[in-house]
């Protein structure tokens, strides 16, 4: 799949995912088939949140000052925020700024919330649209102007080590999430010229597209005090003393699904985890003249008896040649179909086609035993996908011991090139140079061997990727 | 309750529904309880649309040229639209709007989706946010700046008839809402001068808050061709002519919330119908030093009992006064309330106390039944607090003779005022200028008697109230 932005492309359309024709440059549709996976995503993603987490809803629009209190946040955005100047034919006497995130809409607010040390922890998130003037080449849902799908946390804590604690639990979250939907990652410390502005450090998980370029799919930030000392979050101790607040966010946005449906997809289309699938099951009545009604009877019922037990079926008793209907939900992604034709009927067999193996079986029909025949399967694929998934990605994590070896590297195999690194900024940035590409971040510590780049000695193990 | 819009705004603030204190008027934040009960009352929407609609989700900013296409329709927007002009520091090319609905995002693409009659009828909703430049006093939830939670349908039909039909069917769709929420509700045809801007003509819902004042909750438009005309939408027929489709649309706004807030309140705060409670019991020990951790033990599994067979329930074992409990329970509404003591341990009883009656109930405790007894009485909850509320809006639903007596009963009762009416649009603006309240619209025909203000000949009873 060399020409995966084509291929991303088209499967958009011809799965009804999004409609890229809406007459705003970046901004699209969501479909009632792409409706429906970003909302099953959602569903997990909520369900995760919802264990320590408080859903909320703010405004969209931010006022000018609020936007502008945090010099360095605003600095990192102001290029990129939509303004409302007019309400009707009147221009207001204040700017307000679509969203780009949501740090100066609620932090004001939080400073009213937190009273004492026993209100703390306080942990947030709401699902939002957000904006950002792109000026690069947009491209949906991976690069947008409006951002429909952005689910932000926000916590507040007392003091640096729980906001450190924090940190890791979003990583545990965000790991559990992607685990679920099959996606690989790489989780890594954003260099500190790539962190979020406004943060202490930032935590990234980067995905591997078939094109050997990473997206990243999810940030983790710690902000330190920084926010809480531009709005004026303090709580009181236990003696009365006021003291600033720890503070951490964290987002996914519609990356989520950009990387479900190019992680997983093939030649013949989207492959979709059952989680997320608007149809988990297709039944396919396989009609000859001599028995149709018995066929179709015999999967109507069959139909219901998955329904009933919670499976997401369709039955396609659509008048059209079942070669059509095969091509369509293999395009679709639908991760499980069930044919069955007369001779199946009377032999007392169902055929079963997993989508990611695209692999035919034969099974016999128990009616007992149906339901818990197809949750297997299910879970077969979603295991499936998984591994396929994290050996694509692995396969393409290279260690390198040089600079030249990761230069060939990626531009010979792409991917990810893991190797050595000091840790200072300014090497860093001559590597960048040098290799044409981004350093993703830090992985882990290092305790032997130099820096490809520098020679000095390495501190770091660090990751470097063609990005989106 | 006289003082209906102070008890509103103060038991928004008590109760934490919605924090008004966002620095943008009109627009305020969900807190955590209140985004629970829109939850809930969107899950119960959601469940009735997804039978035979489909949701999507379109951008949110619309380009100034669309939204110009259609003039009657913007000319009724156009002092109330927020417009964005510029993207970072960059004066955009061509102006966006903030929706103020969808329409005018919808249509352009309905125009490329629906091709041949085989496409129709299609019906779509979303739920979104909305905005709209209110000059006059906002009021959270009831006139706001962003609507957070406009839930808008359209749909698209090949026919007249079948467009009219659609009408009738969404007003069943919204009926079945309110009356699981146990919000009460008169349905009238607006007046021509009242009607959406591009609609043939608007059906309505109003329900009565305990101020005497009619608040609009819901509003059915039937669009005829007039979007379908300008958004060039057609339609080819079996013989290949090329056709005009008909169009309805109608929508929902947080203002559901508001009623059910407001119609089921009293003077000791909220009173939720089970349906949308955040918490539809709460367990409250009665602690004494003798036998407090048998109590405990005894309430902690019998909130995992309920837990597991589905119900919200919420164990109350702060460190506190049970009369504190009590009444922060009460006043945020949680229909039923279980109190356990040492006693009542003993003598194996249970007391059950129901918000909306503040009836007590001692009960003997079976393990086996408590989860049907609990059910048991939190539909009878449900039927009460619907029982109640229509009570309310059918007595003070009162028939005129004349003009003199609508103004008077409008003066003295409030409510809403049923009386015989031309149908004539001079004689009803003459009438709503002399009684200086707005004639809410037509009930149904009439056979016989006189209008009440020209005295020629009734076609219609119709209905008249101070409305929010």
């Amino acid at each position: 799949m060399s020409k995966f932005s084509e291929w991303f492309h088209n499967i958009l359309e011809e799965a009804e995912i999004i409609d890229t024709r809406y007459p705003i440059k970046g901004m699209h549709v969501w479909l009632p088939q792409g409706f429906q996976i970003r909302k099953n995503a959602l569903k997990l993603l909520k369900s995760i949140l919802d264990e320590d987490h408080e859903e909320v809803l703010f405004p969209l629009l931010i006022p000018e000052d609020e936007l502008a209190k945090e010099a360095i946040h605003v600095k990192g955005f102001e290029e990129e925020v939509y303004w409302v100047t007019h309400g009707g034919l009147t221009p207001l006497g204040k700017k307000l700024a679509l969203r780009p995130t949501s740090e100066t809409a609620m932090y004001p607010m939080f400073a009213l919330w937190v009273r004492s040390h026993q209100d703390l922890p306080m942990r947030f998130y709401q699902v939002v649209n957000t904006f950002r003037y792109e000026t690069k080449h947009t491209r949906p849902l991976i690069r947008v102007r409006e951002i429909t799908t952005f689910t932000e946390a926000h916590t507040v804590h007392t003091n640096s080590q729980e906001a450190e604690e924090q940190v890791e639990r979003a990583i545990e979250i965000y790991s559990s999430f992607f685990d679920q939907m099959g996606i690989p990652y790489v989780v890594t410390r954003r260099p500190e010229w790539d962190k979020f502005p406004g943060a202490d450090y930032t935590m990234a998980f980067d995905t591997l597209l078939p094109d050997g370029k990473t997206l990243q799919i999810g940030t983790v930030h710690n902000l330190g005090q920084t926010f809480a000392k531009t709005f004026q979050i303090t709580y009181e101790t236990d003696d009365g003393q006021h003291e600033y607040v720890y503070q951490t966010c964290y987002g996914l946005s519609d990356r989520i699904i950009a990387s479900i449906l190019g992680v997983h997809g093939d030649e013949a289309g989207l492959s979709l985890p059952p989680e997320v699938a608007p149809y988990q099951v297709v039944v396919v009545p396989i009609i000859f003249k001599e028995g149709a009604q018995e066929v179709l009877d015999f999967c109507g019922e069959l139909k219901n008896q998955l329904r009933s037990s919670g499976i997401r079926v369709h039955l396609d008793d659509r008048d059209l040649r079942a070669g059509k209907k095969f091509y369509e939900w293999e395009m679709r992604g639908v991760p499980l179909r069930i044919e069955i034709g007369p001779r199946d009927l009377k032999e007392g067999k169902i055929v079963l086609k997993r989508r990611d193996t695209l692999e035919k079986e034969f099974v016999e029909y128990q009616e007992e035993q149906v339901v818990d025949l197809v949750n297997d399967r299910l879970q077969r694929i979603t295991t499936n996908l998984k591994e396929q998934a994290w050996e694509m990605l692995l396969e393409n994590l290279r260690e390198v011991n040089t600079l030249d070896e990761a230069r060939d590297t990626i531009q010979e195999d792409g991917g990810i090139v893991s190797f050595l690194w000091c840790g200072d900024e300014a090497c860093g940035k001559d590597m960048e140079e040098k290799v044409q590409v981004d350093i993703l971040g830090i992985q882990e510590d290092a305790d032997t061997g130099e820096c490809v780049n520098c020679k000095e000695k390495a501190r770091y193990r660090a990751l470097l990727a063609r990005t989106y």
